[in-house]
Order: C-alpha cells, then structure tokens, then sequence
C-alpha cells in the first residue's frame, strides 16, 4: 500500500500570519499520524510552514516544484520532485494528494483548489473566509469540505484516507 | 507580428443556455474583428458554442485538447493543439491567450481563471454572478475585468490588444 | 475536418547548414500543399528555416513555444502556442502533428522522435545519419518512416495524411 | 539537504530478462547506499523491477505515474506521484532524479535518455547494445555515462552525487 498523501496548498509570498500558524499546526499533525506531507516546495508561505511543520515531528516531506532544478526548494523539504512544468506542477500537486488542505486563497492556491475539485480529489477548505467558502460551495462539488479548525481537518483527513 | 488570440473558457457539459448564447455571440465578434479564437476543444459546452460562433464569421479556430488524440474534439475547431497533459492543457489555453474571456463558471474554469491571474493573462469575467465576481474581486488582481455584455467585452479585447 | 499539421523537428542553436536547408525546403512545401507548418517557435535553427521557408509561400505558421510568454518567439511564427512548460512542450509538439519530419538530431529533437514514436504518430527521417538510422530502426517501431529527399518526405507525407 | 534520488529508466512491457536483472541488483544496490530509488512507477519491466529490490533492501521508493490516479501503479512504489500527464511525466522523471540510470532501450526510454542529456541530468547507460551506446554518443553531451556493470554504474553515481 502506497503511503498517504496529504497536499498542503496556501498562498506563498503573500501568506498572512493566521496561514502560517494554521499551516505549521497542520504540518505538525499530519507527521504525527505518519502521514506524508506534500506542497508545491518553495521557501515561503504555507509551502515552508506546511513542510517546517512536518519536519519538527520528524515526518517525510515532499516539494513539488515548479522549476527546472532544486535550487531553489524549500530546505524542509526531503524529496524533490522536478517538474519543469511552471504552473503546471500545480495538477502535480494535487492529484498526487489523496486528501488537500487549504490554508488561505490567492491565484495560485485557487488554480489548486479548483484542479482538485475538476479531477475528483478530496479538498478541505480551513478557516476559510465567508467569500471563498460561499464561492467554492457554489460550484457544488460532492468533494469540497470546510473545517473550522486543523484539528477538524485532521480527523476529517482520517475519514477520508481510512482504508 | 503574431495573431491576436482571445481565449474563450467555460463549462463544457454543465453549460447554461445564457452562456452558451454569449460564448457563441463572443466567438463570431472575434472573427469578425480578424482575432483568433481558442478554447478548450472538446464538442461541449461554451468551448464549442465560441467555435461554432468563430467559424460562421468564418473565423480561424483553434482546440487545445486535453486528449492524447483529436479523436474527440469540437468539429468547429480547424487547428487542433493535442496535448495529451490532461487538465494541464488549462495553462496551455490561458498562455496562448492574449485575453482570456470567461462565460460561466466551474471546477475547470476556475482553474483557467486562477491561473490566467497566476500568470498575469488580461481576464475578462462576461456577466459573471455576484458570487463569483465577489471571489475572483478578492484576490485582486490586477489582471481581472469584468463586462457586463459581450459588446462591452470586445471593446475591453481591443484596448487590451492594441499595439 | 481539421486542416492537416506537419511537425518540423531538429536543432535549435546546433543546427548545420545542410539541415537547416531542407527545413526551409520542407517548410515550402508544406505550405504549397496547404498543410500548416507546426515546430518549437524559437527562432533559431530548424525550426525557425521551416517557419521562414512556409510563410514565404504564405503557409500557415504555428510555434509551440517553452516559455510562459511569446517574448522569445520566431517572427515567421503566425500563431503562438505558449505552454510555461519547458521541454514537456516537446509532447505538445509531436501530438499535434499529423506527421512529424526530422531534420538533423541533438538531444531535443531525439526527445521529439522518441515521443513520436511511443504515441505512434508517423515519423520521418529525412536524411539521416547512418547511426541515427540505425538506432531509430533498432527500437522496431511501425510508425519510423526514412526519406533521402525532402520531395521524397513531401510524397510520403501526403500518403500518411490522405483521407 | 534533500535525499539523493535515483531513477532507473527503461523499458516496460517490452523488457527482456537480463534488463530486469539488471534493474532488480540496481535498486537493491540503491537502496543499501541510502538513496531513493525513481521510477515510473507502472507495474512492469524495468519500473517494477528496480523498485521491488529497492523495497527488498528497504530503500525508500517513488513511481511517478503518467495516469491521473493511483489505481495501476506497482505495489512496489511507496510514493505515488501522480502526474495525469501522459508521457510528459517522464520529463517529471529525469528532472527529479540526480542520476539517471537507464537498462534498456525502448521509445519511451529513448524519450527519457534524450530529456535527461538536454536537461543536463547525468545520465548512465548500463550495458548498453553497442547500437544505443553509439548513437547517444554522437549527440555529444557531457552528461553521459556508460557503465559496463551495475557496480559499476553505483560507484559513478557514488561520484556523481557526492557533495
């Protein structure tokens, strides 16, 4: 049986505070069940909480990266995988996920939200705004959760992976 | 100089007639102005309403197909672009848009959307619902318009594309 | 019916004299017998004097470009397809082409022919080197086609192409 | 530091019993140094093999699948990554390995061995025939390698990923 997958997506330059401790606490939680941790693997944002997060509690860590190298990846991360593709690695990140979590909305993070609903994968929105929450409800999709808290979405992961 | 090239993204199976009308009205204003118009390919949905519209003005049409095959692909589309990368092909059909013009809303249109703001694609929201414009509003975005017709939107293309 | 795409591979930079030659015989061609002429969009090398030789009989020019952007484009490119991909645009390439013909070799244009060939899009060597030949022949594929001439290619391709 | 990653790359439903011998030693061997044994992770040939003796020796192991789900991927693989982008994953493939180790030959290899030496991964050819070896010769890059054993393909990636 493969490992489980758990995607961790959220803004990066532009992450807020509230993000990153959101992101860092879900890291934390997911290496604890023995999960893997999975994120888009720059330096920054939800990607470097998610992964220093997993890594603090000894859990493997994934980056799936937009470049062509590993130069510029995330220290957290231990596995690189080296897309070449840009944005593209987007559809990366999420298919190779069996659960995503989303911490925070931009650009980027909404491209993975909505892959992730397009091609069936299970999506958790956390703490989301009243904006991004009524949005993504809209699109109707038997995949989209909202938790309130990481601790929500960690059992909520649980159920969802359970074999 | 390369043609102009005005993306059309939308629905495919679960497209409203409201945007099918406007999808196939967007694509003959297209031809008649000598710009290209591109879509997703498939024979469903906004992507074959705007070809459809493309051609009767005797428009030059392109599909960017999501398949490794043009087996499947909208009979209104003359030049066909197989991909093969699945739901990657969206950055395929937002990069080659000069604009990037929106009827409807869904999982996969989502993502042309987020990632035409990504990537910094002129994006243009026809009559969008105020849920949506709300959301896509929010993660401002300098690339974002909104038109409240198609009239008002190729009027928007041409000041966009102007040399 | 979709208008009929001729892929025209081989060397960027490294291109010699003699490939780029039958690049822009071939590109004529093409566009004499109405077929588009389809390559990798930068201007240089094969891809640039197949682009040249088919705008100058007034073919149409498609360039499948790496790059996120048009910036770095061939001039005789009509229509840009831009992909963000980098060399995974190599795939777009070669699905796109109803006939893929290769003049000269490197490792890019190796990428083309070898992914032709898995996705059994019909492939033509015109002039190969004797080990090139060999090699290509050795991987026993049904879809390897060799031509000494470009007229000999331009015969073939309308064979592969007939309705 | 990330993990040292390897891929093994070649043939899949078409390999003979000496490439998956080979295969099988190479990823037991992997696995022994530390390192992460690559692949494309389908549940045939070269892929399978070197993954079930990097799993014998308890090597951590990735398969990196064309398919957009995890449904038909070795049991071998502990990690799915799961592309859904048909063969442009194995660009995904050679640029997320430091060394690219290749038993084999096949249309889908050749497409591997030819992004690897453009992309400029060092690439090792075991006991190529003397056709492959001759041909990825000619194409001149400093990336390439021949090893005549797979202890002697350990030794060069040894080498080659030293810090």
């Amino acid at each position: 049986m493969p490992r489980v997958v758990v995607g961790v997506m959220g803004p990066g330059e532009a992450a807020g505070p509230g993000e990153l401790a959101l992101a860092e606490q879900l890291g934390e939680q997911i290496a604890e069940k023995g999960w893997v941790t999975l994120t888009g693997g720059r330096p920054v944002g939800v990607m470097e909480a998610a992964l220093r997060g997993a890594r603090r509690r000894n859990g493997l860590t994934i980056g799936v990266l937009p470049d062509a190298t590993g130069e510029h990846a995330s220290p957290h991360a231990e596995i690189l995988i080296v897309t070449g593709l840009g944005e593209a690695r987007n559809l990366v990140n999420v298919l190779s996920s069996d659960v995503v979590c989303v911490c925070g909305m931009s650009p980027g993070t909404a491209s993975e939200v909505a892959l992730a609903l397009k091609t069936g994968r299970p999506t958790i929105l956390i703490a989301p705004t009243a904006v991004s929450e009524q949005f993504w409800r809209s699109l109707d999709s038997p995949c989209l959760h909202v938790a309130r808290t990481v601790d929500e979405a960690v059992e909520l992961i649980g159920r969802l992976t359970a074999p």
